[in-house]
């Protein structure tokens, strides 16, 4: 059976790729019939470095394809979740879901699935989509995951691509919190980077921007203590310098005027610590400016 | 006796060629010998709207020269008053002065001057400097002043230029409530208008900016309570209405790529607050945001 990868952005083609060039058989639902048609001619063109590679996928723009594999990868934007998720239904007996979505707005998903083995990922990639069917693979990271119910079985198939370049491991923790400590380390980077309009490295060497990343863990840890030793300041400002180059999803997306996603990171993030009676007001003004740049269309562009 | 005005930016020409319109003799100190010479020469040129006046001063670059008048306005930014001051020391007997920065960071001076009547002023004119020697008055609005000690009428000279085009009132208040207050409303427009990049008006109309201002607003009024009633959000967000199409200097100054008042408008609330153990998360946060875009000369620009 093959592995349906519903969304062919950046990381949908990536894991996509990796899969199928692991020995998967892939296919991959896309939003338009059109970009089908060019990964079902061509395949997707793999980047890395200055190696590329032509790897052959199956492709369909039907949504309800994915009833029909082992295992469907959801790796839409987390914003078009909810309606990817309303045309596939809750069929008993369906195949296994994975989530692999920035933000903690999704889990809540999980529950409207309990015919249905549901897990949740993390995805520390860095890719790059460089047209319809071709992406480039820019940064490796794990992809950890977590299922929700106590049997893991159903997501086991994604172990079998497991490489040096494309790691896959099983987290040693429930998807609350693999998604907690994801969010809260993107809680830190994506704001920052995007309202500075700076890449990921300036965030460690600017003494003021520094500064926020401490005020924003400060209020972090006081929301969540049981992450504060899970997310160390130090450890984000290691992750920065890591990964000086790049540009965070966010500030990519507000220099391209897409739409962000805020909501589902730092608005997922705000909503929780509500929940536990605290507010994070350096956060809140920090998604606020985000929300008004992508309102204006972004003004860095 | 004449009144001299210690610098010569946009306030400063403004306040000088008002009082000299109103028959004050006024004599500008200036950073250059060459502004003053500019100025002796030719006065100062005053736009309103479509009506152009040329105004005679004096002036000259000699910082000594504010021992002479009957009375000092400083009028540089509050960044260059600790030079200034230091460099016209403390004379027994000496001539009043009158501040005029925003901010609080310099409440602080008037106790290294026993010896000299001091106050200190706030004021809502808009004014754009458009070369060494000439001012377009943008927007008229009070000058209040306070006097640090009881005795008023060192100051009493001001009144006499009192008119409509160029209020001076007397504050009702003593200097510390007077500035704090102006520095509050200072706190909320211009670091927002700075890193949102935005005229005041829009921080009336973007409702995520907004969303910003009722934080900073609700973050002030606990650190100063008794503010609370004087600085409402609704009078800052009508403030932001009637001064739509303005820039804020913060603003102006990153455009630019001045170094801005960030110290003394906002650092200077935020020390005060923390004399009173509160934190001021939000605005610490957008105080570290302008100082990041003014370290990196703007982003703006």
């Amino acid at each position: 059976m093959w592995i349906n990868v519903a969304g062919a952005g950046a990381i949908g083609l990536l894991v996509g790729a990796r899969l199928a060039e692991a020995g998967q058989e892939v296919r991959m639902i896309t939003r338009t019939a059109e970009q089908a048609a060019v990964i079902r001619s061509g395949g997707i063109l793999l980047s890395v470095e200055d190696e590329k590679k032509r790897i052959s996928v199956g492709a369909t723009e039907r949504r309800e394809a994915a009833a029909d594999g082992s295992l469907t990868i959801l790796a839409m934007k987390s914003y078009d979740l909810g309606e990817f998720v309303g045309a596939i239904g809750d069929v008993p007996g369906g195949a296994p879901l994975l989530f692999i979505q920035n933000g903690v707005g999704h889990l809540p998903l999980a529950s409207s699935f309990r015919h249905r083995p549901v897990a949740f990922g993390t995805v520390e990639h860095g890719a790059k989509r460089t047209g319809q069917g071709s992406v480039e693979h820019t940064g490796i990271g794990p992809i950890r995951i977590s299922a929700v119910s106590g049997d893991f079985s159903p997501f086991l198939p994604m172990f079998k691509a497991h490489s040096s370049a494309f790691p896959v491991l099983r987290a040693e923790e429930g998807p609350e919190s693999l998604l907690l400590k994801k969010a809260i380390k993107n809680c830190m980077i994506n704001p920052v980077t995007a309202v500075a309009g700076v890449r990921n490295g300036e965030l460690a060497k600017d003494p003021h921007l520094r500064a926020i990343l401490g005020r924003l863990h400060t209020e972090l840890a006081g929301a969540f203590p049981e992450m504060a030793n899970e997310v160390t300041l130090d450890g984000v400002l290691d992750l920065c310098r890591k990964t000086a180059g790049n540009t965070s999803s966010m500030l990519a997306d507000l220099l391209a005027g897409r739409k962000t996603e805020a909501g589902a990171i730092m608005g997922g993030v705000i909503g929780l610590a509500r929940a536990r009676g605290v507010s994070l007001p350096a956060l809140e003004s920090l998604t606020d400016l985000v929300c008004s740049m992508e309102r204006r269309k972004g003004r860095h562009g």
